[in-house]
């Protein structure tokens, strides 16, 4: 890998500061020391940040482009993550935007091996919206977890994850939640004649998730949510390409600083790592997306980049059944709606009220 | 574990919305949907996060401390992190200040193996402040870094480290560099008859590390560093506690996310976790932190906590020879001073000025 990663940083800083500004950056995040302390001329030369443009995006706010040395970034996702943005992050004048890639990264972290089209053909479902839900409040214990399952399985849901705060506890310990989940998910599919897909939530070090991994297997399941800012980039990665055959679905917890731009860290480099599709807050619930972010996310997700196939964007976060319309103009049909805590909130009428979820999202452009 | 989390977190609202605001967040970090979803009792009394107090901080700002119920966060790194400020990271509004935990944690996570005495004790320091400096520029080969090592060693630096951004590349693999440079440290130390110890940076996966510690321990080395925030709290957890009897440095890369006080991090966090020292930039380099940061950030390193050993601070970024009384006069002696890139600017006199840093720190309180 010779050719340059190209980073975009969005920089704070006064007009007659930036250049110099620019240039610290770059050799904040290469070699990271004095230039008088690199002595090596292909040093200087080669493995030295470069600044490559600088242009104004506000009165004090620039866009920097560096492009720094695939040499110092060997195709690991830790290590690239640390080129990107490790010292920086600790400087608060500075945001990473986007990174341009040589065709070497791609190649190597593979991307998602299902994607769109996979999701698509597990449930048999290959153009319309899908839909999704989640189980939760924590504290439930396996069977009441199971129960709920079959209750939005029962409506029609493609796809029912765990809640991401449900993870390995006492009241709810994986090796029990998951085999009770997937056996009341494989009577309400016998039910409907139909398939729908139960996510568990893989959590804990590489060794954990492995076990985990073991017990998805067992039960024959399809599909397996991770949050790859709490397990580690490589951690993340080399778990997605274990899971063969198995939909990873990335969650965005503690992915929330605000520096690193969501449509990079969640659409991008997610899915460069793996992700077949990435969960996101929809803009206008509980969190603080605008919906220009939000298109952005699901932009990097699924349109053309090298050869990696697309990655679908599973906007969620407070949505209520009303916004579906709204939801899937302005998504369109590549897309998972997640509707999680308003459904749960229906009490007895939960399987209604998941019928009613999807047969809109089915209707939705018939 | 029955005992209850006290979060602080600091939220920005207009004083008629932050007993709301506060309300939303202890349910978003603990059962993340509406009530009227949470039928159960026993969970609506013990598993949702309650606001146990809210005071201002400023017009617009507030310290809101929230409980959570420890069995929604088991022991494992991962999972206490995503309870503490998984969903919240994504709203700007909210930084995570403070953590109190119940015993169990601190007695399940065992902290510093060695810690700041056991430190000392392998450097024969028994009351002095320490001196680090780090390998760079990364593009070297493995000798030119060992050459480097030497001479620093040679002037009696206590710790020489690999630069974060040294993983393993072509250039300088580590199963090349870390045999490399242990052997020139060897020779050094034979020269002086003192021990000075060097520190591998160990990264990626969870197998890849522990593939590099087997070449650490082949080696007879006494210390690693990591990146927690990149590797995964929980794999640094794990490798902290399989690197029995080695010092575990934490480096601050990505850990700067503005919105996780850097005392609570990489002070309290990381050493709860088996950071022996952790390293974090000293005000007045390169990086933005305070005064006020830098100290709380040492305090919470080494204060007395439950039963857990101190950690040794490790200011660095930036730092010159000339602020050496200015450092020790603020930390006192329990400090490690890291100075990196302006040693390594001396060029041809690297080993003078390496040993006028370690004769300064020496000296200073005689």
């Amino acid at each position: 890998m010779s050719e340059r990663i190209i980073v975009t940083y969005q920089v704070a800083a006064a007009p007659a500061e930036i250049a110099a500004r620019a240039e610290a950056l770059a050799i904040e995040q290469s070699v990271e020391c004095p230039l008088a302390a690199v002595t090596e001329q292909q040093i200087r030369d080669e493995i030295v940040g470069r600044v490559e443009a600088i242009a104004p995006i506000g009165e004090t706010r620039f866009s920097v482009r560096v492009s720094l040395a695939s040499a110092t970034a060997p195709a690991e996702p830790g290590q690239l993550l640390n080129m990107l943005f490790g010292n920086s992050s600790i400087q608060p004048d500075v945001t990473l935007a986007d990174v341009e890639l040589p065709p070497a990264y791609p190649a190597a972290f593979g991307g998602p091996k299902l994607g769109i089209s996979g999701l698509r053909a597990k449930l048999g479902a290959p153009r319309r919206a899908l839909t999704g839900s989640a189980l939760k409040p924590q504290g439930l214990a396996p069977e009441a977890l199971a129960g709920l399952a079959h209750r939005l399985a029962l409506g029609g849901v493609d796809l029912i994850k765990d809640d991401h705060g449900i993870a390995d506890q006492a009241f709810s310990p994986f090796a029990a939640r998951v085999p009770a989940v997937a056996r009341a998910m494989r009577e309400a599919c016998a039910v409907r004649g139909a398939a729908m897909l139960y996510a568990p939530h893989v959590s804990g070090s590489l060794d954990d998730m492995r076990r985990q991994l073991d017990i998805v297997r067992r039960e024959g399941l399809s599909v397996v949510m991770l949050m790859p800012m709490i397990v580690g980039l490589a951690n993340f990665h080399l778990i997605a390409k274990e899971a063969e055959g198995l939909i990873v679905l990335a969650h965005p917890s503690l992915a929330g600083a605000q520096r690193i731009a969501p449509d990079l860290l969640l659409g991008k480099l997610f899915r460069l790592l793996g992700a077949d599709a990435t969960i996101f807050p929809h803009y206008g619930g509980r969190f603080a997306y605008t919906p220009e972010t939000c298109r952005a996310l699901a932009d990097a997700a699924r349109r053309d980049w090298h050869d990696l196939k697309p990655c679908l964007p599973v906007p969620a976060g407070g949505i209520a059944i009303d916004r579906i319309k709204e939801l899937l103009a302005f998504y369109g049909t590549d897309v998972m709606l997640l509707i999680g805590g308003s459904l749960l909130a229906a009490g007895e009428q939960l399987t209604e009220h998941a019928a009613r979820f999807t047969a809109e999202v089915a209707s939705h452009g018939q």
